[in-house]
């Protein structure tokens, strides 16, 4: 396809397009002449994915890191996790000494591997710390059906990653990490509506509700 | 204690705790004289919200929707849970015909009510199109692992809600909703790198890694 179809079927306008062109974030099309290229359904993804974490509020620098990953994975799947992780939000500064008790405490209960040095490892802390500040706990009944749910979460994203090539599966997973946070956190809160629903729902009135254990 | 001890015990910048004062994010002290006031451990907690929200992106009047919720919760839960999360990113217009046909077939498939005015339907729609953009789908397997485990999440964050008092119940609701979402988030992120790390660490060189459903 053209450049101005690509333009139309993606919904993103043809100058940013050509932006995106220009500053690498979308591959260059095929050739057809000096000034012509054509386009295909690798180019229409790409823009799916670049319009995705922008809206998300990533700046152009980490949209460029993320499709870097994609575009070039050199390292094994567990390395590109952690540099895909490092782009994306919340980015956070690294304390001074280096240390994430309240994360570590987490993943030391969960029996998983506490690395300073992987970014979620800060981004946990700075999630549990926002926490003790408004006064939420985090408590240890929390941890562990928390932690049991996102395990299985998790373990079933991966059992789903393609593998008819590396760099498949490296796509999937870059892409999977930034895109599936927000279906996962909107279901969440439809899932508290629903369950509210059924709990509180006509009574206006009472002063003290009851919280029952779903069924 | 003065204002001055309560920006170095949050480590919030005095100028910046006068300016939620200004701006009624912060409620006001107890007026000691006419120049003076002493503040306490809920005005403590009061700027953790705001600088937990402020971290996450919220806009200042976003900020003050959410705060004006747990400070005059004249409605129930449910609906107070409602605009709690239309107060919260992400932020999505509304289609033209008011119909969001992804979010319903997933609801529809967990067995959930579609209501299109749920601030959470349109962010689930917004979150599927940039998936399917992107060239991810979601499965009915997906759907039915992702819906089982969040639902049991949801329960126990209702569950653990604090019943003493509806002001009580509304404030941790509220704050639970914006707060928790990144801890899961990170925990997620840090389950893949857990998994990852026993899948294909050391495996450098294959390019066709298996995937095996971990224990």
């Amino acid at each position: 396809m053209r450049i101005s179809e690509l333009a139309a079927r993606t919904g993103v306008p043809l100058a940013t397009v050509k932006f995106y062109l220009r500053e690498g974030l979308l591959m260059p099309g095929n050739a057809t002449s000096a000034t012509q290229a054509v386009y295909s359904d690798e180019h229409v993804r790409r823009l799916g994915l670049v319009r995705a974490l922008a809206v998300q509020g990533l700046p152009l620098h980490k949209i460029k890191a993320v499709v870097g990953l994609v575009d070039d994975p050199r390292d094994d799947l567990f390395a590109v996790l952690g540099n895909a992780i490092a782009a994306l939000p919340p980015y956070v500064d690294p304390p001074g000494d280096g240390d994430y008790p309240r994360a570590r405490r987490i993943l030391e209960r969960l029996g998983q591997v506490y690395e300073p040095d992987f970014a979620a490892v800060a981004q946990l802390e700075q999630a549990l710390a926002a926490l003790e500040a408004a006064g939420l706990e985090m408590s240890d009944r929390r941890i562990d059906v928390y932690g049991r749910h996102i395990r299985d979460i998790a373990a079933l994203d991966l059992e789903l990653l393609p593998t008819a090539s590396r760099r498949a599966t490296v796509e999937a997973a870059v892409l999977g990490t930034a895109l599936y946070e927000p279906v996962l956190t909107a279901m969440r809160r439809l899932a508290h509506q629903h369950l509210a629903a059924r709990l509180f729902a006509g009574d206006g009135d009472t002063s003290d509700p009851i919280v029952q254990e779903p069924q």
